[in-house]
């Protein structure tokens, strides 16, 4: 039973609250100014009554929708028996059950070898770890990152970040990280690994040699950018040749975003090292997760720890996730459906309006031009009971990060509001290309 | 109804899923290899029947002990209403009801005015937040920490961090940080707030003006030294003397493991900046939190950010925590009565064996001279069924994180045990004194 | 009087001194071994008779040969009469005599407005002085410098030093600098300036807003790449555009050796600060300069210092070496003619071989395919007593340094050796395009 | 035959080219505004007749006195000869002159066993080329030096010195160095070889293990502040404990400043490496040298280098030096009766005015309680024809620095000068002890 359709609630509620209690560091509530009590599936509803479609799913994080039932039946099972809810890195049953899992469902049928490093559960531990063990086991200190890039807040990981408002906050220079441009960075004549190639190459060039080459596959934050296949394969090899570790920041594309549970399956390379966090949990729960080749595992007892790197809660509901989506192909062939339904509806509003579209799988987006534009794209979209936001160097793209376990005909209906909220939007005077 | 005491399980279970698929990084699971199913109030139970009694409390994660059935009601009452479990940053229900509880029950009757900034869910991201805003905030880039400090494990925390093995993993050197010496790090006759201050007058003593000054009121990983309370003020003049921001980490030592909701209550200072995290969910999950005052919030919007800084679970639970443990005196009355016990123990183990103490209120151990006699004593203990564990430069320490809400008859049986275990470990020829 | 060519000694002579007491880092005598005695104009005689002509010139320190007469006579005066030697940075009547050679006979003509830093006697802190001043004045750390630039060895200019090997002594990782590619690096296809100003453009690459863009005209150690008067002018564009200063490296291209006084004249932009050494004395005395636009003079007294910043016997000869060599164009005509007698003679080596010339001015050289057949050719040419060195990333360019006052006979049969022992190396196994 | 006295010119000379052409970064011309023409043992006089006594000696670069008869002649027969004035690092006959002087007259007498490297030819080189070659030997990156301790201005030295005002120049965060305190720091009952050892063993201070520990014997710039022979001893101790290098800075202290060759003759240790500039030359001529233990010349080639590490002519004149000075044990007496002299004369002025003396040998000063204070009585002197300067934190310390030549009675008139000025200035208002 699909609902109709969105009921947003029009009034902003009182966030005296907020403002006196809440730093000012607050972000997506300012633009999306409800309060929200509840959420299902797709639906995310505020405690005034409004219901909201969630084209947005936590960035990425709620891949399986809000609250699906048999993650939360498992969690209430979990939790009404006393399961361990905390055991610092202790072995529990849950851990096990979360590692067999992980080897039976994900690393043995794409014929993969990692072992998994319970970092602290933010994508940015799992980033630093990664790093850590990076230089640790090359003895080298620069890392490559790309432009655009986005890897976390900590103070390894947010080196690694292209954004400049992000790094200004880190009020130290940003060190032991080169970024590099990124796939199609200097347009589609020129290949940016070649580069990169030639200046690893040089004695001269002035860049030290890498412990690892940082990379995602498609770069969420950084506007939906999707490196091809030929390029990954190249910055592979590089890193081979000139004994880098290649680490791939799965953290937004990865558990079926872009179609596979890696969002590198199929593409000819396998990484050294990847990071998942977000939707690894499958419900939201703070979870986090470092892969790496069991050659690579020289870390000291200890030597990176948190308290929080085993979270139990998360290690049931990601082992339901686990069973219930990755136990067989059904649920990859319908994120494949859904993604060429995406495609085609993106592609169609892009040749409407003379603009491009940007991403892989169901991790698209459409290039508004100018991030005043594609803010009154989201703007409009929200009023009309759509959750849906930027991204982009300049908040350029609005990106449609639905849950892939979204209806197709309410897939559609969302994305019919968004057309429609272009539309309008590129009627105002943004300086873009109208129809 | 207590139970009669532990009843451990002497069979190591079957480690190859481990050793096949965790990162070689585990740590606790070494010393105590079993593997939990559950755990109730202070007890722990192995998946053979086993049951242990936690005087780890997960770190001092656990203060109000294992599923505390108020905190799980409210958890599961939560999950089954398909309460939001993941929402970015948006305002919810259950993070307003957060801030209410904080607001009421903690800083207006301990008259305080903070600002809550939520950060990634572990204590080291809230770490990295709270020298990222002093550094904004002064516009300087040195940090002063402590000798054998603990901060975390992320660049910017591991750099003040004191422990060369932990920072050893950084792979990069660890810059923009000054250790300083503790509180009677020099003996009791060297006042060390005054070698700071001497060096912070001085303009040719090469320390550079510093943002922060970051301090544990009592050091947990560090051996459990606990600052005196004059100390601690003359450090906060310090800081306010030469433009610093004074930073109290405490997430371990809050959150009533020293008696109050803050460790440096009734100590005679404010700090301009405190982070938490441990026991700030009450059960468990990850949460953290830095707390700053409202004139030093400068922060842009998602100038820090991260996935996972709104855990709605752990609003729950902390919200639940907080009303039930945090509305009257009687929690404090009963930690202060169960501090008072563990003192009055450890100081006749320590006058029996010629040793010394450490630490405050529920946050005591005893110092067993070196790494060796500490780790046959919490190892003795885990073969009855006493979890415990050490801390220290050298892990010289056998620290006591009960929980506190522990009988105190079953307090002092577990006591008991470590008496005993002591009491044998020095029968042994690890070249300390003796009874 | 032109002696008729150079007389070699074959002898090595004892060398167990240097073994015993000279650091194993000495480098030049170890192709050279022989010890010198004296010299005079573009000649250097050993303590066994022999004589070398000297196509090196102290790595272009010694412009106007050795102990110019008129140079010498000035010092060989100034030090008779008691002239100060040592003055830390006092005015003496040399400071001030070559402060109004270089208004009158070097700026002012050039309508350049620039004030004189008298750095440490050395390259590098002039380098050094350079950048410190860009940061104070911008208040940025990021310096933009290129791959295969050559800036010193201290720290801070080691930073902007491409070079492989030499930044791996620093023993620290070497920050705040990014290289760039230098005009030409990707080929003929890539304009380097459009990359780098679509990084700074990109408020997400990754690249920090820099303080400065340190680039050497023509690049002496990196293998004589001449940049394009265009690139240059885009680069100085750049820097404006982006609130960068450009800083001119002319160290090693200026004081004639392209040309003009600076190698930047004439190409149509001014640098906002240049730095200058090497043969700025005249006679291969330690003298270095900072040069910086008057706005840009925001150093406080002091600020930046050194015992021997006022270097007077250098001041001595560099004034002699402006009047005797900068009062009217004679000088700079005579070098434009050896200029292309130099050019027309590389260039037909290289058309003999199929190899490929460098350079601009009287700082060219031959790209000899490898390190190996280079060192071939100036092994070979110092049996003939032809003192001639390499440059370049694999140290793979030939390059003729000669004195810029050498006689235009004796240039040509200095060009004549060198010719014919290009011939003799490739006809070596080298694996190198033979005739 | 003694001149019978200063002569001063009161009429401060036209400074407008200077103000046109020379950087505000000038800082001793400011309070001795003269130009100066000429100079004779311990005179200067300037360009208008006036005759100054010199007590500042180039900061201890002129121990010898100006333009010492014997060096110049030796330099004047040199440069006549056309002897090599530069030569890279050539083999040179006034190299291997200066080589065997060294080692006949300086390392054989002295049993002491060290290499010579030469670095770019001012202290700051010879202080980078010194810690980088620690931090390679040892695999570490981590500096100790010294509160108060300079080491000159070029990136990786200026880490090392403590002076705020210096270190501010940078632009970028200093790193990689610890300041630690100078014997006596904390007042004479705190062991600060104490506090730095129970650091450096503890696992968990936050030190990092050192590559070196530098340290100057006696604090030229940091206020002349004398380290105990003990003190020195048990950093030694301490370096090779914790398998650091214990580097002197020789710079200020050696070449007979203190009484030996080197500052720390006699005093019951040997450093691993040691740095010598300023007096090394004799005559004022920029020249740097690197001492270090054969087992630790690790250098490759040419890994550290520069344009101008072998200034023939301060071979030339340093070794002239060496002969005329080191080649008995005439020079080291009249040193050390004249330091008795100045004791003498110092703790007299000291006693008068209840003031306290620094340093050891001809390095001492006197602390007048407030830079002011100092100011007045250098200005004071300087009116009456006597140069001297301050040091120190706060440039409260008069320190002198007479040539070591100087004639008693001479001597003595200009301490009379001084002794009459510190009257007179305390007799002003400077909340000073007047007498």
């Amino acid at each position: 039973m699909i609902p109709t359709g969105p009921r947003p609630t029009s009034r902003t509620p009182d966030t005296s609250l907020y403002e006196r209690r809440e730093s000012a560091v607050r972000s997506y509530a300012r633009s999306m100014p409800r309060q929200f009590a509840r959420a299902h599936n797709v639906w995310m509803h505020d405690n005034q009554g409004g219901r909201y479609l969630d084209f947005l799913s936590g960035c990425s994080t709620l891949n399986y929708g809000h609250n699906h039932p048999v993650l939360k039946q498992a969690l209430l099972d979990y939790v009404a028996a006393d399961g361990i809810a905390h055991g610092l890195d202790l072995h529990t049953d849950a851990k096990a059950a979360f590692l067999e899992a992980l080897e039976q469902l994900i690393l043995l049928p794409r014929g993969l070898d990692y072992r998994a490093m319970f970092t602290g559960p933010t994508g940015t531990n799992a980033v630093e770890a990664a790093i850590k063990l990076a230089r640790k086991v090359t003895g080298r200190e620069m890392v490559i990152a790309f432009t655009n890039g986005f890897h976390g807040m900590t103070l390894g990981a947010l080196a690694c970040t292209g954004n400049a408002a992000k790094r200004g906050g880190a009020g130290v220079p940003l060190s032991h990280v080169a970024h590099e441009p990124y796939d199609g960075y200097h347009g589609a004549d020129v290949d940016t690994a070649a580069l990169l190639e030639r200046r690893l190459a040089d004695p001269s060039s002035g860049l030290d040699a890498p412990a690892a080459i940082l990379v995602e596959t498609v770069q969420g934050e950084g506007g939906l950018n999707a490196a091809s296949p030929g390029w990954l394969r190249r910055i592979n090899a590089i890193a081979r040749r000139h004994g880098a570790l290649m680490i791939v920041d799965d953290i937004q594309a990865g558990c079926g975003r872009t179609g596979g549970f890696f969002s590198f399956e199929g593409l000819g390379f396998t990484p050294d090292i990847v990071t998942m966090a977000k939707s690894l949990s499958g419900m939201g729960l703070p979870f986090a997760l470092t892969l790496l080749r069991p050659e690579l595992d020289q870390w000291a007892p200890g030597e990176h720890n948190g308290t929080f790197r085993g979270n139990n809660h998360a290690f049931v509901t990601a082992t339901a996730a686990l069973r219930h989506f990755w136990s067989d192909g059904r649920f990859e062939r319908d994120v494949a459906r859904r993604a060429a339904l995406l495609e085609r509806r993106l592609d169609a509003m892009a040749a409407e309006h003379g603009l491009s579209t940007r991403g892989r799988g169901m991790m698209r987006g459409i290039d508004m031009g100018s991030g005043e534009a594609a803010a009154a794209v989201t703007a409009a979209c929200f009023e009309r009971g759509l959750i849906i936001e930027t991204s982009g160097a300049r908040d350029e793209v609005v990106k449609v990060l639905a849950p892939l376990i979204i209806d197709d005909a309410l897939f559609s209906s969302g994305l019919d509001i968004l057309a429609s909220c272009i539309r309008e939007a590129l009627a105002l005077p943004y300086g873009v290309a109208a129809e």
